[in-house]
Order: C-alpha cells, then sequence, then structure tokens
C-alpha cells in the first residue's frame, strides 16, 4: 500500500499508525504541504485527491481511498487484527464517538488552510492563529477529558486496554496541543493515555519526527 | 429513541434523516442553540452530552449515544434494513469518504461555535460571517462533486441507487448551502441527488422545517 503523506499532518499519522499497529508495511509518497506553495494542490495529486488533502491510501490494485477515518474504517473491516473497534454497537459508537470529538469537533477547525483563511480574510498573525488554536484545543479537550471520565469502558487506552480508534486520533491531536503549548494539566487523562500509547513501537515509528520528510 | 435535537443542526439533521429512512420512531426532545443563551450550555444537557452539542440519541435502556456519524454507524450495525452502507470494503470506504468529506470538511468549520468565535476574536460581522460560511461551502461542494463524478459508483444517490450515509450527510449541507444563497450550478450532480432524496418521505419528514421546534 502507498501512503500519500506529510509528516506533520495529523490525518495522515492517524493512518501511519493504524498501518504500523497492524504491521501493515506502509511505502510513503511524502507531500510537502507548505514548500512551493503546497504540492498538494498539484494536479496530478488532485487527479488522485480531489480535495487535496492528505493523507490518500493506494491499493496495491489501484484502489485509491481518501479521508483517514474512512481509511482507517476499512483497514479495520480488511485486516482485523489486531482490531481498532470493539464488538458490541454500543462500545463501538463510544469509540467512534471519541475519534470524532477530536477528528471532527477539534482539527479541522485548526487545520491549516482554516488558519491560512484567517489571515487572507481576517488579518490575523501568528498570535492571533494561535490563540484561535489553543482555543478550539482547550475547548476540544475538555469535552475528550468528560467523555473518557464518565465511562468505565475507558481502561489504559480510550477504549479498554488496547489502543484503539480513538487513541489513533488523539495522539495526532496531543501532539499539536504540545505543539502549541497548551497546558494539558485539566486533561490528566488524556495525558496519561497519551504517554501509555507514545510508550507503543508503531506509536513511535508513526510520529512525525520519525517520519524521512520531517524538518 | 429519545433524541436531543435542533430543528437547524445539520449533525441532528443527519439523524433524524437516518431514523425516518429506517422506519425507526423517534421521541424528539428540542435543544434550543440560540435562545437564552443556548439551552445545550444548561448543566443538564451538559451532563448528557459533555460536548455542550447536538445531536444525543438516548437509547431505550437510558445508554447515551452522542456524535452523528458515530450514531448512523450505530443505527446501521443495530437495524440494518435498509442499509446506509454498502457491503463491500472498498465500497464502505468510499461511501463514508463522501460522507466525511462533507462532515469533517465543512459543517465543522461552519458551526455557529465557530461563526460566534469569528465575531468574538476578529469582530467578524454578519457580512464577514457569511463570506467565511460561503467559502468553505463552496471549496467543500467542490471537493464533493469531483469525488461523485470520478466514479461510476455515482448513481441516483451518492453510491448507487438508494439513499446511504453520504446522502444523508449532504442534503442538510446543501439546505445551509440555499439558506446562504451559494451558487449550485458549479456542482450539477450534487444538485441533481440533492433533489432525488428531498422526493423521499424521509428527507421530507426530517427537514427542518417539518420539526416542532421549527422558527
Amino acid at each position: 500500500m502507498k501512503l500519500y503523506t506529510y509528516w506533520r499532518s495529523s490525518a495522515a499519522y492517524r493512518v501511519r499508525i493504524a498501518l504500523d499497529l497492524k504491521g501493515l508495511p506502509r511505502e510513503d509518497a511524502p507531500v510537502h504541504l507548505v514548500r512551493d506553495g503546497g504540492e498538494h494542490r498539484r494536479p496530478d495529486y488532485a487527479a488522485l485527491n480531489p480535495q487535496r488533502l492528505v493523507p490518500t491510501l493506494v491499493l496495491d490494485d489501484g484502489t485509491v481511498l481518501t479521508q483517514s477515518l474512512a481509511i482507517l474504517e476499512y483497514l479495520d473491516e480488511t485486516h482485523p487484527t489486531p482490531p481498532l473497534l470493539p464488538a458490541d454497537p454500543v462500545a463501538r459508537a463510544q469509540a467512534r464517538a471519541l475519534a470524532q470529538a477530536i477528528a471532527m469537533d477539534i482539527h479541522p477547525v485548526n487545520n491549516l488552510r482554516v488558519l491560512n483563511r484567517l489571515a487572507d480574510q481576517f488579518g490575523a498573525d501568528a498570535a492571533a492563529k494561535a490563540a484561535w488554536y489553543r482555543h478550539w484545543i482547550a475547548e476540544g479537550l475538555a469535552g475528550v477529558e468528560a467523555l473518557l471520565t464518565r465511562t468505565p469502558a475507558t481502561g489504559a487506552f480510550c477504549h479498554g486496554e488496547s489502543p484503539g480508534l480513538a487513541d489513533v486520533c488523539l495522539v495526532p491531536q496531543v501532539y499539536n496541543a504540545r505543539r502549541f503549548e497548551v497546558d494539558l494539566s485539566p486533561f490528566p487523562t488524556v495525558a496519561r493515555i497519551d504517554a501509555a500509547c507514545r510508550a507503543l513501537p508503531a506509536f513511535q515509528s508513526a510520529a512525525p519526527e520519525a517520519q524521512p520528510d520531517a524538518g
């Protein structure tokens, strides 16, 4: 499988973790989102991914898959061991809700294209963009912390005792929080689970700094 | 099942469509997002949904589910007829990617809380907020149109000849586009599918104007 990725993209980071957790070899094709106005804007990449976003996963038969959460569900359906989701429908819904509280309610609002638009439309400088970024991470992680602490399903990881879909989304978001110097002390469960994940080889090999295109 | 809903919420609208498509009775509990500073901010609602977002679905045994896409997957797993997703893993991934291109890349950036933040942080007035809104709908629907036109899987609906997960997300987004007077002529496939959906009873009974709390 060929993964079009950018080292600092949270969405690509999620898919790298899942592939590495499942022991699936990935051939990485870096797409630099900043250099030369963004390689994701080139026509050859847009032909592959009309939304001009990373990641894109190309299967060995040439099938093109986009959208990180859709790719994660595909990987779990076709390579079920180790599972990213539990078996029970209610448990699956709760694990997915945690993943989506991050992937839908925090990350899209802080995406690079949104920060660029704040600059273009409102003249936001670096400080204003950082304030925007931190606002949504803090509000979002407060919701995630509350979801985690209210259910006994939370274990060493977001759902039970092995890493899954929500953890795959959580770690890239906490990476961003640290990068923007967000105080994590109000979110002790989030911080504990993030640390447990980052102790695992799959989360280490998928980390931004471990990628060949980092820097 | 009890659905905490707001007539104009796209996320609640998605769940209403799915429940009505599957013929599942819904007991609606309106949560007014604007009146009195927002009923979603009240402690009793926050206890149910720590993210203070709609929808929330409470099952007959009291189980609380949040996040619209997680709820849609739950409904499809527990009430599989008619299905919201196809059976083949690649087809499922492509249908989910379409749904997420809307639910992750358009809607979160245009949510009411984001528009409020633009006003608070950047002093955005109604015209600036409308420009922001239209920008993301136009960019997002261009991506959705391109995804739809490049695959033969697109039929009368987003995936094949019956409405599914992507349609459930598309119609509320096109409703918002019309509300903000976005020109839909660059997106003929989107417009065609939206019209096909809105001809169906489930999409009509779930529409914002058909809700008791509309107005």
